[in-house]
């Protein structure tokens, strides 16, 4: 028999008990606040019809999906021209398509508007790289059935409010509006079908700067006045502190084009926050943020932690994507907390679980009378039904070492039982 | 653009707020409940290495794996003959080969000996039927690296106790040896070679009974002489509540075949568990119990409740996989709780979990005006703080349905903020 690969499989991870423990933590954390605002709990299948997966505006997710062959007489292999004809389900890239497929198919049931709460592993077929899996956990809380601002509001504070609890402060909110995207690359002259192409290039300026778009827009052909009147835009905002001053400077130089139902929008969102937020954060408007995924609709956000280079989790609205499961659009506006950047912080700042139950072991010595065995484990239970994390164990040839592993683990508290006592 | 599927793949469940609700309840205790007897919490990726897979031992469940199909320049498709050439992935269909693999690759990095609790996704392509999912939920604790019957003992008493902390009691245990099953069928003239194919058919016995086991066996091709002498065996245990005196019983019977070392390690492991058990249930020693995979190498053992008619959870020893990784055996031993079927007798019996907290809802008159929506929001905000679940939300158009609705949930304190009071 050939021996079996001990590795997981390229770019997946196996989590060690430390780790485990964290993310069980924050998973809890995060679900009790969440659950606090009103949000339920679902759960959808991890595969998804790989229609629905690659027909759902993903963008470049829908490049990664991990796809499933079919299976028994379904699987023509020998017919087979292109992928498509061998398989049938696809790993799900995010938790955003499962939601809208789920209220579609369960809307009847569910309350209006329908508040949810998902925690789950999505796949993407990404190049493998440090700190990035291809197998990971998102954490998504999503308001399904309100078309008001009521939505983003309670997606921002309820998110906000879970990150203080796990002991984040000074991070940042970026906020932006699809529809004010739009309306600056209307005002500097682009036709509305290089929108999306404008954006993909905008989406760049954090890693090529303002130079670097206005460079990249001319070279992919757009024209250089068009493409010097967008980028002057982005000019105009240098402290984006006060929202509301921001977005009257932005409109104000944009002789009308500006769309005032979406900056009245942020405006809203913005005074409704400040007053009720409890975490230490800044909501900052930010018109060069695009988010990747063109199913967004309206705003858009993403969360900023200093001490993480990258976003740590964002959303927005996407008014379109129920419709296109039943035919009929319903608002929708979620929130995805980075879990996994969270968990790496913690884990790097060498963060200790508050609430850990006090952990005592009970070391057995080989060739202990079979039936003592019984009195320890009554002693062990009697131990646990006090609250406390009793490990049972044979003892090891090399006690000191199972001993100083043990306290590792956290184990203060070793009592050894020995034969000779065993009378 | 077609529309897009509202159902999920075949044979898989979206999961909705009560059900998700029971589930994350069910899977704490059995977390907490498992921790305190020192079992750790790790994971590992939802897929593994398809040689993993189908070359661990893993019986029927091997033709069931979901196949991931390879990508990019892997993936030939038009010169692939087989299956094995365009996958490279499969679905794990337990959590036992990916541990066992796990802490083949870990094992410098894990105590000894190690115990592991997993709670996760597996996936199996059956054929859909009522109350089976090709998607489910299994949960798992597992010792490696204790050889001695400690850790069987362990197992029973933290599933069992688990159990019972769930509501459930008057259950049974059914415990036997694969080395008694071996030295059964070595008794009545199988040879060595044919004892699998035996094993197969004495598996139904739940099903198709004594004699259908008997006659099944001689349609095989087996001698009606062995089968006969064989069959004879089970009927000798009539009443199995002592499992020392039914042992004694059957290995009086064998003219000195008994595996008497196997037997000596069930009358143990029943002493101990007797002593020391918290729970209601009884444990019975069971000589028809095969478990279907062959990886099993010593004890096996299957939980039975009374409500539920068939099994609600199983396990044994596999001293041989953890070797097939890294090329030495290691002991290892695990006891798999039935998740799925807790559930199910849970939410059939309406359940309702012992500590939900308070429900209030906040519902916001259309109109209201927007600079008053954080004055509601803080009240809300305070509300959580004593740690009540708060929902704040649009009042719909049909508010008697609303509430109504909203009572169904749990919210019975419901708040009205109407525009004429805002000011």
């Amino acid at each position: 028999m050939r021996a079996l690969k001990k590795k997981p499989v390229n770019g997946m991870k196996d989590i060690l008990p430390r780790e485990k423990e964290i993310r069980d933590y924050v998973t809890g954390v995060i679900s009790d606040t969440y659950k606090s605002y009103g949000f339920t709990p679902i759960e959808t299948p991890c595969m998804e019809d790989i229609g629905n997966l690659t027909g759902s505006k993903g963008g470049e997710n829908e490049k990664l999906i991990f796809k499933v062959l079919k299976r028994g007489e379904k699987l023509k292999l020998k017919e087979a021209e292109t992928e498509a004809d061998v398989v049938d389900y696809g790993m799900r890239y995010d938790l955003t398509v499962p939601l809208s497929r789920f209220y579609a198919n369960h809307a009847n049931d569910l309350p209006a508007p329908f508040k949810a709460l998902q925690i789950g592993s999505v796949w993407r077929a990404d190049r493998p790289q440090r700190g990035r899996f291809r197998q990971f956990t998102q954490c998504d809380i999503d308001i399904i059935g309100d078309a008001s601002n009521l939505a983003e509001i309670e997606l921002i504070l309820a998110t906000t409010h879970t990150l203080g609890k796990l002991g984040f402060g000074g991070f940042e909110v970026r906020i932006n509006e699809r529809r004010i995207l739009k309306a600056m690359a209307g005002y500097a002259g682009f036709k509305e079908n290089e929108y999306e192409d404008v954006f993909i290039t905008l989406d760049k300026m954090d890693k090529i700067g303002l130079d670097g778009v206005k460079e990249e827009l001319v070279q992919n052909g757009y024209s250089p006045k068009v493409v010097e009147k967008y980028v002057s835009l982005f000019g105009v905002l240098q402290d984006n502190d006060d929202i509301s001053a921001g977005l009257d400077l932005l409109s104000g130089h944009m002789d009308g084009s500006m769309d005032e139902e979406a900056a009245q929008n942020l405006r809203e969102i913005a005074a409704a926050v400040s007053a009720a937020k409890s975490a230490d954060f800044k909501l900052v408007f930010d018109p060069t943020l695009v988010r990747g995924m063109s199913y967004y609709t309206g705003t858009i956000f993403e969360v900023a932690i200093p001490e993480f280079g990258g976003s740590c989790g964002g959303g927005g609205r996407y008014d379109g994507m129920v419709g296109r499961f039943t035919g009929h659009d319903v608002p929708a506006c979620g929130f995805s907390i980075g879990f996994e950047r969270i968990v790496l912080l913690l884990l790097e700042s060498g963060f200790e679980i508050p609430t850990t139950p006090q952990r005592k072991a009970f070391l057995i010595e080989k060739g202990y009378p079979k039936d003592k065995i019984a009195d320890i484990i009554k002693e062990a239970s009697e131990e646990r039904a006090k609250g406390i994390n009793v490990l049972v164990a044979g003892m090891n040839k090399n006690k000191k070492f199972q001993k100083e592993n043990l306290k590792d683990q956290g184990y203060d508290d070793i009592k050894e039982f020995y034969r000779r006592d065993a009378q």
